[in-house]
């Protein structure tokens, strides 16, 4: 076989809060168990059904901070009160033994990875139109009305850095954009760029 | 829907000479018929069996000559003393109507068609090894001795060219190359670069 690079790739699926994410992610976990995900670190409390480093990578706020200062995040933030991050040794150690990773990630936190990981695929899930996704973000239970009018209020301008990604996917029908997702790694595991050095054609033959 | 640019791609798939672009091409017109096959123009005589416009447009040398000129062709050689082209034309009204061009050309020609259409996909296919390629290549029946030593000799030129290509594909099992052509297909066209201006999102709110 040619000698492909063995390294994992690095899948960042982001976009718009109320586009689908998680719906999507959820599919391609059921669909494709070859794929690992990306398990984030927290200093919130495990909860009773929660398995350290299954669901999350809990540690102490003390931890956390260290691990920060050693730049061993890829990304972090504070959601009310409790840091979360994406553990930069987790995701190394499995694309080092060659499995790929999904990282389901906001637009900010993609961008942060990015800044860090650009070898990384970069892809934008969007939605159908700017109306489902109002309705999408509207319909989501979970949500204050400020909250919504927040998340409303943000979709311009996430919307707007898309070209900071590679890759668009309208996220209509979620079976459709799972394929797509797995397209672009297959793809992606094609590009000249992620070959090795290819020895064997390191010839001085000439052809005239 | 979201505005996605309504023209095909045009696919270009190369490799050194007995790599298999032929096999892979014919297994890729029987399986995905929504395909285009770019036709070559050509001055040699039309033989009883084949029509013009579907196994080539044939044309007098005169013809070509004037449509050379004009810049009609992407590319073009002679051949033992007859001349054939890639038809832009033909070429441009298929991506026109939306549907994807898949052209299957020595690199030679690849290159030369990368030179006036960048915006192409250019996928280079190797072979599993080098002893396989020599194997390939002496085990056609229709060269002489001569051109198989002459083929052979290109075969270190050839695949130093890759760079030139954006994406490469080891041909080892026929189905396995072509649903990697038909990944690179799906995972072009989400490309963020290959998206139209996405109007929608052309809005003025801040959020922080």
């Amino acid at each position: 076989m040619l000698p492909l690079k063995d390294r994992g790739l690095l899948i960042v699926i982001s976009g718009p809060s109320g586009v689908g994410k998680g719906t999507v992610c959820s599919y391609l976990r059921l669909e494709h168990p070859e794929l690992a995900f990306s398990i984030s670190a927290t200093t919130r409390p495990r909860r009773n059904s929660e398995v350290d480093g299954e669901n999350y990578f809990f540690m102490s706020r003390e931890e956390f901070m260290v691990r920060r200062e050693n730049g061993d995040f890829l990304e972090w933030a504070e959601v009310y009160g409790n840091l979360y991050g994406t553990p930069r040794w987790a995701v190394e150690a499995t694309l080092a033994r060659g499995q790929d990773v999904v990282l389901e990630i906001d637009i900010q936190g993609a961008l942060k990875v990015k800044e860090i990981f650009p070898e990384g695929v970069f892809i934008f899930l969007l939605p159908p139109s700017k109306d489902e996704l109002e309705k999408r973000i509207k319909g989501r239970a979970q949500d204050s009305p400020d909250t919504i009018r927040y998340r409303l209020s943000c979709v311009d301008q996430e919307l707007a850095v898309i070209n900071e990604y590679q890759y668009a996917i309208v996220n209509g029908q979620v079976e459709e954009a799972a394929s797509e997702i797995k397209a672009i790694i297959s793809a992606e595991k094609c590009r000249i760029s992620r070959y090795k050095e290819l020895e064997y054609w390191k010839g001085g033959n000439t052809c005239d």
